[in-house]
């Protein structure tokens, strides 16, 4: 069999490999891009996509419930089942699907189906059905193979014990679940499903959770959590788990137990790597099969650093922050450093946002005002709160704030730099980038101060904290 | 009765007035405010915030049916009335006049409870129930006193005929409605009743409405008007109205003719200043009773644009675009000019959003790209659309769109300038503050492409539309 010679070759079509692959083809690469799943898409199209459109019900039940709108009858149908939710994100997800298909033919990329492995540094093997079906060489190559769930041994394989790949195959909505994990995965599905009306218990082994996440936005969380219902057993380690038809059985090594109906695992999750015959590449992987790359996104030794000539990683393959928006900036940039296409793209986004679609969501960029103290800057918070907003009364949410970080500075004349800008609350993930855009511009205090916001919108919440953060100068120099 | 002299005295508490009072007072100004209204908050809390939450009942309505969300038994209670749909408007407005009570309060200004009317260019009576209860001088006097719905002679007076200030008194649901006027109320007023199952008919005199909108958002609103049922009577001047217990009808000059249940007049507003005495500040309105303001609000003479010594205005008062963004930073402004805060603020907003509660939204900043034609400016255009967004995909917008407006420039080296940001679909008026930052900024096309926007969101939509426009100043360079 003829091996392809291209400049490109790219394992993976979630947002890290479509974005590498379309990049790298809008500038005149051959790009090959190898896809070992039926569909196209990965994780974003897979489960992501889905798991927010069935959020979207739940946001509708309780935004509406906050909206207190007595004129409409909302309610659950009785008998509704998990397959009801999710018949809107069928279409979703297909559309999603076919919209990556487009993006690949549209930019000119052939697409190989089966499982690549290398051959050598260069040289991959693409096998579908036992059979080789294509040999392909690259001079760069791209791997975005993204992760799959890990299962703790201590937990039984069990058709009541779910992860976030299963779960949204569920049949019917269970009354009560165990979810284990309180990071982005556990804390977004047992904020779902709790909404939904499923009773939840969340396990945690630390007592805080999303240490990422400012301090200020983890504990109102947690407290919103709370108020919806979900029973945060933090601080407990599992020590064994039991699941038969009837259930599932969690016993803490503080002996407490709590039982459910079903249990899934948000335990982290274990690059997919096994199977890419990495040895023959001379690529050693880290912990959970990641890839380590340095701060071009080539991939390197876990050890001793030493670059990997050619090959490059991004998405959930080299782990943290996992996620679509930093995996799809990864990519892009990865290929502007592998083919030199600058100046078309200088720097990946200098400050990636995390978003979190939790009830209420969680968004965050820049510095946390933990990373202010341990790096020792003097700083001046400004808060503004959704129940003194025009716009945040009418939805009616009473938690939600937007934290806003200065530098400060002691000259009232001179505008304070923004450090960092964390929100909690409805479209907290929208309402981020008018932050994120003043955090990349190198923006000042004056910068919201000069903005005519509309109204009623969240968006004002940025002029207030800002007036909030000018306040607290003022007193400081008083 | 002794005169209080102070340095500032406002007249009207709506957005203008509030923002203009602790704007000055915040700097140390002694401050009074006269309110003529039984409650604080002018237009802002008497009619906007509540029509913005009779909206959250139709957009629950219309986003749920976009969503497709079958699994949710969602419908209109069988006899609801308005007043069921604005339980919850009472506890919102009741916040918002209790924020700006709280407001004044804390910012240490005097409330006086009266009508304002000039006795000489600085000194101001104030009279309650017929008596003068106070006399105040002020070195600065801020006008925002607001406007009214106007009342064409050719409609006659009947409890069938409602305008926008009355309309949510409804106490019960039309079945059909006739609205008059195509401007941002009477376009808000048709989608929410419509979407709350109203047959309503727009009459509009023009053929185009809303003209400061982009030309490609406005006919996309049309449709949009079209596809939730609004009967669209555009080109047509109404020669004739009756009105009786049955209902209302209106005929056409083009002999056309409607009839519906109530009809509700969006013919314009005409500013409040027939009860100030302004002869005796030698203050002469404009048309419908207008202020006339130069460029730092200070009122003028409509003809000569004499100033007026220390006569400053804000808001509806003095005329489009009457919205509460604009009321609030037109005030501050005034007050930074009047005062010389320097350098505190120097410029108003440069650039004024506008924010049109349609359903769907739209929402638009800096030039159209009408405005850029006839400037003859060499510009390009990039669109990226809801429905290709995986955001967009989740709620079901399929008309929605994000439009920039790029300087054209022939060196793919150098980004190109932002000229306008325009939106049309859900949540289009928190969307724009992302883009009206980047103008404000100053911000090139490679502003979009640094930042890294959360997945999934309609944030998203700026850097796609970003890429488009690039594409196409390739395209005209190839």
């Amino acid at each position: 069999m003829e091996t392809k010679h291209y400049d490109l070759v790219v394992v993976g079509s979630g947002p890290a490999g479509e974005k590498g692959a379309a990049q790298a083809a809008y500038f005149g690469k051959r790009v090959a891009l190898v896809e070992a799943q039926e569909f196209l898409g990965g994780a974003a199209a897979g489960t992501t996509v889905p798991s927010k459109t069935l959020r979207e019900t739940a946001l509708a039940l309780s935004g509406l419930r906050a909206r207190q709108l007595y004129g409409v009858d909302l309610s659950l149908k009785g008998q509704a089942t998990v397959q009801d939710f999710l018949r809107h994100e069928r279409s979703v997800k297909e559309h999603e699907r076919s919209r990556v298909e487009h993006n690949l033919s549209r930019h000119d990329i052939d697409r190989y189906d089966g499982l690549a492995s290398f051959i050598d540094g260069r040289n991959l093997r693409v096998v579908s059905s036992g059979e080789v079906v294509a040999r392909l060489a690259g001079d760069i190559i791209l791997l975005a193979t993204g992760s799959s769930p890990r299962h703790p041994d201590i937990f039984p394989e069990h058709h009541n014990i779910y992860d976030s790949d299963t779960i949204l195959n569920l049949d019917r909505m269970p009354e009560s679940m165990i979810i284990v994990g309180a990071g982005v995965i556990g804390c977004e599905y047992a904020c779902l499903f709790s909404t939904l009306g499923v009773k939840v218990s969340l396990i945690h082994p630390s007592v805080t959770m999303m240490p990422f996440l400012d301090g200020e936005i983890s504990q109102t969380l947690q407290k919103c959590m709370k108020q919806i219902g979900v029973e945060l057993l933090f601080g407990e380690q599992v020590s064994s788990c039991q699941a038969d038809e009837s259930g599932v059985s969690v016993f803490m090594e503080s002996d407490a137990r709590v039982q459910a109906d079903i249990l899934m695992l948000a335990t982290g999750r274990t690059s997919n790597t096994g199977l890419l015959n990495l040895d023959a590449a001379g690529i050693v992987t880290g912990s959970y099969g990641r890839l380590e790359v340095d701060e071009n996104y080539q991939v390197v030794h876990p050890e001793t650093r030493k670059c990997v000539a050619g090959v490059y990683a991004a998405g959930d393959v080299i782990g943290a922050p996992a996620l679509a928006s930093t995996s799809m900036e990864q990519a892009r940039y990865a290929m502007v450093k592998a083919f030199d296409l600058y100046p078309y793209k200088e720097n990946v986004a200098p400050i990636l946002p995390v978003g979190i679609y939790t009830i209420p969501e969680c968004s965050g960029a820049g510095m946390t005002e933990e990373q202010c103290k341990e790096e020792g800057l003097d700083y001046v918070v400004g808060k503004a709160y959704y129940n003194e907003n025009a716009r945040g009364m009418i939805i009616g949410d009473q938690e939600g704030f937007l934290k806003l970080i200065f530098e400060f500075n002691d000259s009232v004349q001179t505008p304070m730099k923004l450090l960092g800008v964390h929100v909690i609350g409805e479209i907290a993930s929208e309402l981020l980038h008018t932050g994120l855009g003043a955090l990349i511009a190198g923006a000042g205090s004056n910068h919201f101060i000069d903005i005519c916001f509309n109204y009623p919108t969240l968006g004002e919440l940025y002029k207030y904290a800002t007036y909030a953060a000018m306040g607290e100068r003022a007193r400081r120099l008083s």
